[in-house]
């Protein structure tokens, strides 16, 4: 058996519960997930998973040792068949080998110490772990590049449609498809950071054996985050601050689907002045690529009604800052942007209070 | 004693009670009130009132029969001391009196059959009984005027701050001040709607001696109903969207501080079209006006967090309609109309669920 790669994956929530599965189903990694909120439950009962990729698991529990079950996913599983659940991010000291990556799928939104960053940053060996961000949104790489100047940022893009219903429940109801490729670093050398990326890419691919997930190198991280940005910065906000899901949104009214239109044109032309130009049709696909029938909940929506805070900076602010700073007039997607701060205001109350 | 005026009032919420029982009390008017989805609790247990003006009432009932009794609020006194409680519309036929004026608090949303000038018709006297809109927002009294072009129809402008906390009880925190003046109808003698606007103004002011109502006369009926736009047609959508109180959006960031001030401009502009200069300090003065500690919820918001549908058609569609056909550009209040769109759907969606 080869030697495997040693991954850190933080955020045992829908996506990174199913991110972690995948890439321990695959068998060419060893993985560690870290959870928060859910620990406790997932420690006790372990995951039940409703997965369309990997079927139905139920009851697993991080103790279950039969061979090639998928609940090691929470386990680090040794030659010596030991096993460590985290409950915390753990700190890699000078003297450690460390991480060969670190895959973060944790909602992007702020700390208590700032940055997630700063929480993360004790298992990340500077100068050695590839850190992935399974994250949506724009200039989510900037924090980490900052802080590791001399380690390789990967982005992913990830298409799955996972919600955790309960805490340790995951119902994983679209195909998992992430596309992976460096947010290039000017300190690094381009090559290596591909490499790094293909190799992620291998990993998560070598579980189809096992399961239906799909994995591709994305040679055009910026192009692939602005193009979903024409839906996730339109479709998120109004669906988290209406209440609707994505294809009720279709069937609300002239002006919801004008509105729609409005905020994508919007993203479209912030695009095109960042250098990406979308597709002629992307607006028209993007506002109609939800079947009302599906009744997908846009993650922001899926963060409110738990009380949960949103990353609407990076769906949306960072967007609308990029266009402003390049002079598109984005007078939508700024009245959601501020919407979108006060009701971040008042679940951060709530949660206080 | 003099004749009473026959006054009928629609709607027994927070708004509605509190002008009955301040008619009722100033013992001009002989006062019916219909109320809707409270009707049962406050025949068996009537209603409990905490009202700066009035004082504190509890568990009153309409057979209480004390002579001068606020209870009588939603009684038909007669010199028998008879009463009725009203569930429903009453129908005048053509061989009755009918009512001297209809006050119509009810929430301005479509009712079944449309507009709800189409429940409310049969209780109105064409051609005699005066009309009284105690309701927000612009072109409210259009759907009057076309179905009784011979009555005058009077506006009536509401500063009270008063809710209805659950069925029957409500708490009325902020001072009642009305003021009502003539929706001009063409077809009209211009005194006579006057003197109607007058003599309501004289019924409510009567109950100086009971309570701490103020009721003036307003010969700028349009005028302070863009006035008060400036307010509810920003403050209105911006807490019902984000589930903040007024207090609250005043501190919840500096993109919400703009958005309020931009809204509030935008409105300025349609009323400045359309022939109201609104005083020069209007929008900093109404961007200001909550104290945080007052912690006000603006009626659609009340309506949200009951489920009930909300007036933003009158609050925002109508001022929006109207800067638009004047061509001032309305960005944001357009975008603010969109997501009320979606959200009345939701809400009609989940009350036939």
């Amino acid at each position: 058996m080869a030697e495997q790669t040693k991954v850190l994956v933080t955020g045992g929530g829908s996506v990174g519960t199913i991110a972690a599965l995948n890439l321990q189903s695959g068998d060419l990694a060893e993985v560690t997930l870290v959870m928060r909120s859910n620990y406790q439950v997932v420690k006790d009962n372990g995951f039940s998973i409703d997965s369309c990729d990997h079927g139905k698991l139920v009851r697993w529990r991080p103790s279950n040792s039969e061979p090639n079950v998928l609940i090691s996913v929470i386990i680090i599983i040794s030659l010596t068949k030991e096993y460590t659940v985290l409950n915390a991010i753990p700190t890699i000291h000078s003297n450690e080998e460390g991480y060969d990556y670190v895959v973060i799928t944790t909602k992007n939104v702020p700390t208590e110490n700032g940055h997630q960053v700063s929480q993360i940053a004790p298992s990340i060996t500077p100068g050695r772990t590839i850190i992935v961000l399974i994250q949506n949104g724009l200039n989510i790489e900037r924090p980490y590049l900052e802080r590791f100047p001399d380690n390789i940022v990967l982005s992913g893009v990830s298409m799955i449609g996972s919600e955790e219903i309960e805490p340790g429940v995951i119902k994983h109801s679209f195909t998992d498809q992430l596309t992976v490729g460096p947010f290039h670093n000017p300190n690094l050398n381009r090559q290596e950071e591909i490499t790094a990326a293909k190799h992620l890419v291998k990993m998560y691919s070598a579980a189809g054996k096992a399961g239906k997930a799909s994995c591709l190198y994305d040679e055009a991280v910026g192009w692939n985050r602005w193009k979903k940005l024409v839906y996730n910065a339109s479709m998120n906000p109004i669906c988290a601050l209406t209440g609707l899901d994505a294809g009720q949104v279709r069937f609300a009214g002239d002006a919801v689907s004008k509105l729609v239109r409005d905020t994508m044109t919007e993203i479209d032309a912030a695009a095109k002045a960042s250098g990406y130009k979308l597709p002629a049709d992307i607006v028209e696909f993007m506002a109609t690529v939800d079947r009302v029938e599906d009744h997908f909940v846009p993650s922001m929506l899926q963060d409110v009604r738990k009380g949960n805070k949103t990353e609407f900076e990076y769906l949306l602010g960072e967007p609308l800052r990029e266009g402003q700073r390049l002079g598109v007039p984005m007078p939508v997607l700024s009245t959601l942007y501020a919407l979108c701060q006060a009701m971040q205001w008042r679940i951060g109350n709530e949660q206080t209070n």
